[in-house]
């Protein structure tokens, strides 16, 4: 069986296999009376979109959605909002000598061994294109904050290493980072990149990657403790995306190398509204929005499929050996910045709607 | 509002104060016929517990667990099991100087801010005393997955490193964690971290800490996409715990550091069973169970609690100073062993209860 | 906000508005491996659909089914089930009457207070035609009944009561129930029935009716206490179709009127198999299946939609005056029959597949 | 396994058997700052509490409530709310007759058979001792609905009917309900109904009862379309309930003798407000409250445990006989009572809590 489901009170389920007729969501618990167009949606779908440069992956998708339910008059009516894409780019190619092979790295193993069943065409419902549909669901949710806060509130996602290569947060430009194909925020790193990126395609090979996730004009108060803290619904948004091995919060693994001293941010008090020395804890305490920047960051393992021939097995059990030919990002990771930032609008969205 | 359930097959409730007159969890979901005991939680417990070493906090409780439904004849009956540990230093002194101020690192002004009322006394319901019933409600999830599964199942949580001290991965001694009070596997670095301890509290510090969790013989096959992945279940559930700031799995954020080729698990067949050449991803293919041992690591920041004066505010919004002179580890980490291995647990037997 | 999604393994969400584009519903938690086409589907829907008879609604809607995600080669993956119906017959006809006012008996005002927007056209969210999508899932469910426990599994429902005219139980012939327009068991009631409905149909008014719903082979041991209960979960299905308002099990009401000597099912021995000498109890003890037949009924109200002209208020808060020229069913109870038999399944297999 | 919690935002659990240590709950989602003593929870208790009258079981219990978690100072703090009743009245009996025998009637065979194992005495979980915390529960939420909608909130349960003999409404009389026995608001229906309680204890038999609810100053838009309908959720809560069969709103099972012109609520503007002319719907349309009074029935089935021998078989499927011997109540109705007015607030306190 399956867990399709996320969010208690703003949740989507998403369905849909790569190679299907089509992909969508239903995003349930949205309040009424929130504008929402296909454009609203259409714009961040397009940060996403496949064969766009040549640094992602080149299957064709326009990726056009349609709400199929739950708005009138372009604005939300608190009811169900069905979302669908059809895939366009669905090759009738012959997959005679990958369908019971399992790609190591791959779910196909996994899958196979829970399900005895397997959609083998591009990974079935495995797919990294699964996220197309929380890009879509966050998209509603950053309505919904936008309206319900106001239009301040800001999600930033950008690309902060590729491999060993690390931007240079002295240099953060938030405005450079839709001008690039990397999203990076770092103007000075981007030669580097399309070097590494150049190297680890002609190498049969691919690169891991490191996404932060900032969030401006969060409201104190948001997460459930013990259960529900917001660190922890949030850690869940980033690991369920595919090929996400690790994430962490404000200082995050770095914290282990501070003192109880270095750390604490201490508080004072400004214009009679409190404030923070510094956010190691980036944005949250206790399991609940300080009002400080949210600040997360998650890695994404380098790309499993590869040119260069690996060993791995088949459904008979038998010793083989498998090369992937498709077409697929040599750095899945650029692609999952738009990812990261929706999930971190659909967990928000879930708790922004629990505290009103 | 809050959300103290966790979990949705095998799922588990807990409440209290840390100087209230109980602490407790109702759990829930555990099928019947596991044979289970008050001892069979207590000898989990008593590893938690406060006041045993020098390097943990000096509050004195016993941690007595009692029983008091959902058993009979000494087997689980497949109704709430609710369990019970009594309060005993509740040390009734003086609150007045720390009752309205926030303790800078603490959830005292996120609790405040979102509830408009706190229980000061101890932290209340964000102290880490909470973990005890974690760990009591991991000890009913071990004898479900020990009798379901078969007495091979084990799960072993050791620390790895504290500041920037780290284990040498090659002295690993499974037997050797038991016996020493930080649950380090490696022998020699007992010293040090004793010097590291002491210099921290002399300092009026603390310091951070890496925990590993391994878990082996696992099934194959736990783990439901694509948002009741297992790694996105287990992420939650540990960022869940108190000053936990990252998660990671397997090769987590290293992983970024290889490429695809260095990075892929192969595949090959001994004896007719599917093997890894390697387990870069720590078990976990898909968000779904490998068959591989589980591995997984969290951090714990340093302690908030020290004796160091830090700037605050406090609930008038003036600024003052806070020290925290009570009974605190300088190392929180040291006890957080003990309940990642409860929160593997607890996890896992959920998820495998859902495929059985 | 709204909530719809049923269930908590096998569970469904539904979407769509009477006039939109399309409805549909997402099934997630099936197992793998159930054989599952458009035409399992679609048979269940054929005997839903409106304009069939003369005794039902006259929109005319083909209802094809289209299933866009979560088989392959015929059989079930595990993963999400998009179903979708397009909306055909949608008609254009001027709202302008209709569109601020509130339709006595309807959900028109209470949406309107709830949401302050509402889509008017056919009643929106709140139409019947929502319950198309619980006939598709409930499709769904019987495969997995019929697959995972044996083909004598079976559900039937029938109408057993129009007005105050009940069929006689003496004359319940299972055959018959898909024979005629009215599912009814009873040949003899159907000319006063249809009698009834002319003359309900001539006057502008409407009629209610009570569905029995019955189950055989259901194994024991579905239900979870206390608050999972079987019964209590298909009371919580039955009662929320549209204009459902009363529910009960076994002897139901009239048990009442039986005392404790009376009404006990007593228990013997058969052939070695436990037996009862009666099944005043519906065959659910203590929330729990008992393997006899699940016996269930519920009632719906007369349609709300009548000719007649009714007082009620507009969104000024202006009082006017109504009546309903539409397409409209005279006994709304008829089409309820499927959807009842619907909801009977997908609760039986919620309960079932968390009993594996 | 079971399932011991209900609710989605106010939510509770749980615990205990009948002849345990003690039975309690945990109450989770309260907002912070309600005021709550034991008292008043206590009161509620009383009413429900056995031992009081000669009409209800003579079982001896002080049923003291206690609060250990979740309130400071006289006021909740929005963390979880652990409230226990020690058992007092455990008597020491000899079970040797029945604790392999399966009553009939009651949840023993089905227990058995789900569970292989049961605590006999009494009927452990499957005991309607399990009720007194579901009114320590509802006394919560009342608290919670009185301090956030105002005083004037009122839920109010009365007996309508034992066997065939029913009220007259026209004398119905709130104030008198809770100066009988039997919480009837009918003065002159206690003679016969005490004649008909005394006749059946000596016939070692039992009587059914109807329960009825009212519910004033609900506010509108309470309940979530389409699958957490307010309807459906109080159906379900209240069949949820020991020994229930039925549940109806409103006109209930009676509306199908209405017809369409009959039984629609007309509405009309008094004051400015909208107001209804009947209320046939019982104060919810489309599973949303009007603002009408919410009007419930449910009905209760004779009591099981009669002294009358009756047939039945045991756990190695032999034929035997048994009659109950015990404290049992003659009409388990009554005490029924408190109780759904206890399901009647959590299920508003729930809905009312994801509307503000």
């Amino acid at each position: 069986m399956a867990e399709n489901n996320l969010g208690k009170i703003f949740n989507f389920t998403t369905w849909g296999e790569s190679h299907g007729k089509a992909i969508g969501c239903v995003v349930d618990g949205v309040p009424s009376q929130i504008p929402l167009s296909e454009n609203d949606i259409q714009k961040y779908l397009d940060k996403r979109r496949p064969g766009q440069t040549k640094y992602t992956s080149q299957r064709k998708e326009s990726d056009k959605i349609n709400i199929l339910s739950g708005t009138f008059n372009g604005l939300t009516t608190g009811h169900p909002i069905s979302l669908l894409i059809n895939n366009e780019d669905q090759r009738s190619k012959d997959y005679s000598e990958i369908k019971n092979v399992f790609r190591p790295g791959h779910a196909d193993y996994t899958y196979w061994s829970k399900y005895k069943i397997r959609d083998y065409r591009g990974g079935g419902r495995s797919s990294a294109r699964e996220t197309a549909m929380r890009v879509a669901a966050g998209a509603v949710a950053r309505k919904v904050l936008e309206t319900k806060i106001n239009n301040k509130f800001k999600i930033t996602g950008a690309l902060i290493q590729i491999g060993s290569s690390k931007i240079d947060y002295k240099k953060w430009n938030d405005d450079f980072i839709e001008k690039n194909d990397f999203f990076s925020p770092d103007k000075d790193i981007i030669i580097k990149w399309e070097d590494m990126i150049n190297k680890a395609r002609k190498d049969g090979s691919s690169l891991g990657a490191i996404i932060e996730i900032r969030c401006t004009n969060v409201p104190v108060g948001l997460g459930e403790p013990v259960y529900g803290k917001l660190d922890a619904d949030l850690a869940k948004a980033m690991m369920s995306i595919n090929a996400v091995k690790g994430v962490e919060i404000g200082n995050g693994f770095n914290s282990v190398l501070e003192t109880g001293i270095s750390n604490v941010d201490e508080m004072f008090i400004k214009d009679g509204v409190p404030q923070f020395s510094s956010n190691n804890n980036g944005g949250i305490l206790g399991g609940i929005s300080s009002g400080q920047d949210i600040i997360l960051r998650f890695c994404v393992k380098p790309t499993s499929s590869i040119l260069t021939k690996r060993k791995t097995i088949n459904e008979d059990l038998q010793e083989t050996e498998i090369s992937t030919t498709g077409r697929h990002d040599p750095c899945v990771g650029i692609r999952a910045v738009p990812v990261g930032e929706a999930m971190m609008a659909t967990t928000l969205a879930d708790h922004f709607l629990r505290n009103i």
